[in-house]
């Protein structure tokens, strides 16, 4: 196959940074972008990818400024290579009683897993759309079909997100892009999981919570569907999880 | 019963006008809501409400503006009545192929169709809770439960919404507010269907659109539910309707 | 309106009763289906319908035997009233680990409630088909829409049960028949819930409990909708409700 | 790995078959079930899989009868290998106006597409959870989650069986056994398609239905899944479907 680039939004957690390495291994040069302040954890995952022979890009982007995403897009179009894969991975957990929600922070939970969804998915259809190929991942969570106590704005945010990914997949599927939702449902092995729920953590010894490796694994499958059988939505979680 | 108000968000079209006609048949202080630019058509309304005995007062008011709507609630519970009644019911329906969504428009039809829900919602909440009594409703379509192709802006906000709305009952429930969804699965008798879908207009005459009457009916069978039995989601379609 | 009556197969338990009591006072006359073996309690409650001054009729059938259920069609047709509507309201609700479910409880649990709903919607629908009207209600359960651990009869029943409605209300909508299901997700006032849960029952006096008479004014007001605002579905919980 | 053996309950259609055959290219003894009738057509297949290296065999059960599929699991365990892989795959698609299903024709289905599912998943959980490990596949369709008109007999059955797979997916997952349900929305490249439906058969050539390769292609994906990341369900369309 001809050069194609994995471009992973939202590439600063353990799971964009997982996906990213995998993709990096079946030869994408991948594209990892999360905001400018954190671009040195984001060249540290980058020099791990090229260190296990891959080809790693990091971009300090702020996913919800619209100029700064076409302009990433339009950058790795042209300096890198033609983008078969954009995952977008952002989340934005927070939970409050409605009462103490702020309107700063319901916007700024929608702009960053919702909106900067929105603009990822367009730029992506602008550039796969004329090409009648690609492939087009968004994460979802639990909140992404519950709105449970406290989680307007997360659970706003995220349904709104997996609306989109269904409007993409029924306009774009015909025209040959696979668009693609994922439900995450369940702690991820991450360092705000080790930190905040120390006791679900301790089950990670017999996979009680997700590895992100192997989210990664699906993300990979989804993207190597031919397409006479492509999958909308996957939900994912430990064996162990009560749901 | 002490007087109380029923806030109608959404007042200008046809289904807003319709709920407020009925709770003020119930004997609500009715207050509408729509752009400060309609106001004069509000105020038709109001005067509408008032000449079948009912009482109503009329606000040109943003609803995506914070500050114009605590005061709105503010104004209300002092002036008025206390609020026994919300009802958010502000559409933007839209439909673009992705590539030719602007993220102006995106944003305005989120800020419309959810933003302003969850200002309404909460701000309901700071009144509602202290007294463990009142009603919620928040008006859906379709794209509240599908994303179809082109619908990424409206059923995004709509998906929103109801995510908002759902996080409000479990939240709200127990604190003894009664928050509810409607889905309105089909086309309403407005001037915009009859002008932008004359065949299916056409149907009137025997029930294949909705009568803003009869939704209106339901609001009110909705507010009437004693609190062994309340409904979240109840969802309402024309008898002819394919779905 | 000419005489009509009202069909409520599964009368035994408090909802059945009380939904029949409802349509009573609304001057149906009411026709109570329950198994012959306790027909002596289902004539104790036409004899309080009686009392009450509504009509009742009590018919020891199994639902399940399509000889009995088409021979009570037939002849409350003939001897009664035309059926306006038909309530199926018979449960099972039992809770096995799957390797402890016998293949007799899983078929019965499905005859019970899932295949005699079959019957009776089949049955409606001949009788009110040619009349282009008629109700035909359903009363489902969480398992309706949760295969919970254990609950692999109940919920695949209640689910299988819910298929059908959805079936009838799209083919029949569009003949004037009004199909409907409800989710009653809680438990109701009844001796089962008095005697097993104690606990959730001393919640009753702060309606912790669904009180059967509300459930019914419910189910009255489905019937009551004008055909351009039908609901094929409502869900029904007390307000403490943990959903 | 020690050997094992992946049984298909209803491997007469091409889906069934090319389940069989990814497995079998994986090393599984294959267990192949339909009707007795067509056992010579199951030998084939047999002989095919043989032929192509794996290891097959063929057994004519009626899938509904308790006792037979008792022993089928008995034999397999005893005489060939441990039951790794389960695949539930029998259907029964068929749409009659309600008042034209018979009962006869109703009961069939679900004791086919569902009572058949129950009887599998019940033997499979005996011999696998006492070894905390295998994996449990139902096939579904788009009836497994919409009741469309006429298919009340296929979407009831279909629900059944996705009730059933939840369930069990809720209790066997913390025993180790990874419990899952496909949704297959769309025609499948059969014998069935071909001849009923010309023009949908017409777009294979651009992969416009499914391929049944495809499909096990996912099958064999899911039960490769690690058990820190299970997938439940998983939905497969070909790319041009309207849906």
């Amino acid at each position: 196959m001809t050069k194609q680039s994995c471009l992973v939004i939202g590439a600063g957690d353990a799971t964009g940074g997982a996906i990213a390495k995998r993709f990096a291994r079946e030869g994408f040069e991948t594209c990892l972008v999360r905001r400018a302040r954190h671009l040195d954890q984001l060249q540290d995952l980058a020099a791990e990818i090229t260190a296990e022979g891959g080809s790693a890009h990091a971009f300090g982007v702020d996913a919800r400024e619209e100029d700064e995403v076409t302009k990433l897009f339009a950058k790795i179009e042209q300096d890198i290579a033609p983008l078969g894969v954009v995952v977008f991975n952002i989340g934005g957990n927070v939970n409050f009683p409605i009462t103490e929600m702020t309107s700063r922070v319901y916007r700024k939970v929608w702009e960053m897993s919702c909106f900067a969804g929105f603009l990822a998915g367009r730029e992506a259809a602008r550039y796969m759309v004329p090409r009648n190929s690609g492939t087009i991942i968004f994460t979802g969570a639990t909140a992404s079909v519950r709105g449970g106590a406290g989680y307007s704005a997360f659970a706003g945010a995220k349904h709104g997100l997996r609306a989109l990914a269904q409007s993409l997949a029924r306009e774009l599927g015909p025209k040959g892009i696979h668009v693609a939702h994922t439900i995450i449902d369940g702690a991820i092995d991450t360092a705000f999981i080790a930190e905040r729920f120390p006791d679900r953590y301790a089950t990670k010894d017999h996979d009680g919570i997700l590895r992100p490796a192997e989210i990664a694994e699906n993300y990979w499958h989804l993207h190597s569907q031919q397409r006479s059988a492509w999958t909308f939505e996957i939900d994912l979680r430990p064996w162990v999880e009560n749901w």
